[in-house]
């Protein structure tokens, strides 16, 4: 049993933690919608920023795995107190990938030429919209830890899946009737392959978060597509 | 400090903790041989065998999470066991991720056709068989506690990323010349991302042994390539 002064510094630093991961999921989902934006535009000022601010992620990442190893140290916390810490930890390095994905969306965005050719400029905002909204929400499950709302964002899983699906049968066939652009194509069908991995990045989180909440590992994990 | 009991429930503990990471590291490095053997002679049932075989993966990536948290409740580790500890469960969620590349790997065996037209087919065996390397060196600089080796191993990245970026070039000449090759090509595309990311995870893994040996973070993270 903690002393009352220990609860109420373990509460202070379970705050701060809880601030550090949600300003994470913010960068992060900040990064996804403006290295969109940027390769929308072909806006190459817009990709850079998005690629320099990514270090503040990684920043943020060691400084939750510092203060989640400080909080163990000094308070010994168990069962949902240490769920809660154990799975700050692991969101946080969840979190700092998903920003990696966005960058290499960014990096990608000087490599497109010829840009008003490829339908899948079309397509590829609306399945980046799909996939910023599942880390928006799991961050709304994070925040008040709720376990339905990460279920639920699991289950949207499937259409940046079948999303990606279709993206990428379309660049093939485009690919085939169009060779001279394939390497701008190549590019797109990595941006598609990197909101994809986004969105399974999203229903990691919400496994972390589900346990958090419940204790409970969800038995399955999704399936990533072959594509 | 600890009682003496405690001590060795505790050394007992964090044994078992660490084979399970060994046994983690074997099953990825096989994963990563077999998938691209499979590949490399076109055969569907070795393929399937990696794709069944990545499940006991993901089932010790759970053991090992819940040994951690047991023995943080049970035992309050500090300082260098402390660390030993998170190091454990964050290389656990690497290993996993390792494995799910190589998965991604084996499922694209049956979509690659006119097998025999890709030059690619030998170079990706060569870059495969480095990225194992650095699996391997990482899971043995982890057994022995070694940041040197850890060092040497995120070093050798920037070879698996160089052979990336060549092969992606030489994938999309191959692709403008063989448009009727483009779907098969765009997969082995992805598998040799896949190689690289797997490169990218033991660099992951290595900042963790590095961490775990020497109480400090490496400072700057490998860049991942643009392609």
């Amino acid at each position: 049993m903690m002393a009352e002064h220990t609860v109420k510094a373990f509460d202070a630093e379970i705050t701060s933690l809880r601030g550090l991961i949600a300003e994470m999921g913010g960068l992060a989902e900040m990064a996804i919608n403006e290295s969109i934006q940027a390769l929308a535009k072909g806006s190459l000022s817009m990709a850079e920023a998005v690629i320099a601010r990514d270090a503040r992620l990684d920043k943020l990442e060691a400084e939750v795995d510092r203060l989640a190893i400080r909080i163990i140290a000094l308070r010994a916390p168990v069962a949902d107190d240490l769920r809660e810490v154990i799975a700050a930890l692991k969101i946080a390095g969840i979190l700092e990938r998903i920003g990696d994905y966005a960058k290499n969306i960014a990096k990608r965005v000087s490599r497109i030429e010829e840009r008003t050719r490829f339908e899948p400029l079309t397509l590829i905002p609306a399945m980046a919209e799909m996939a910023a909204d599942m880390v928006h929400d799991v961050m709304t499950a994070y925040a008040a830890r709720d376990a339905a709302l990460a279920v639920e964002v699991i289950e949207r899983d499937a259409k940046v899946d079948a999303f990606y699906d279709s993206i990428f049968r379309n660049m093939v066939s485009f690919m085939v009737e169009n060779p001279s652009t394939i390497t701008s194509a190549a590019h797109l069908l990595f941006v598609a392959r990197n909101i994809e991995r986004i969105g399974d990045h999203a229903t990691n989180v919400a496994e972390q978060v589900y346990f958090a909440a419940t204790a409970e590992y969800l038995a399955d994990r999704t399936e990533r597509p072959m594509n």
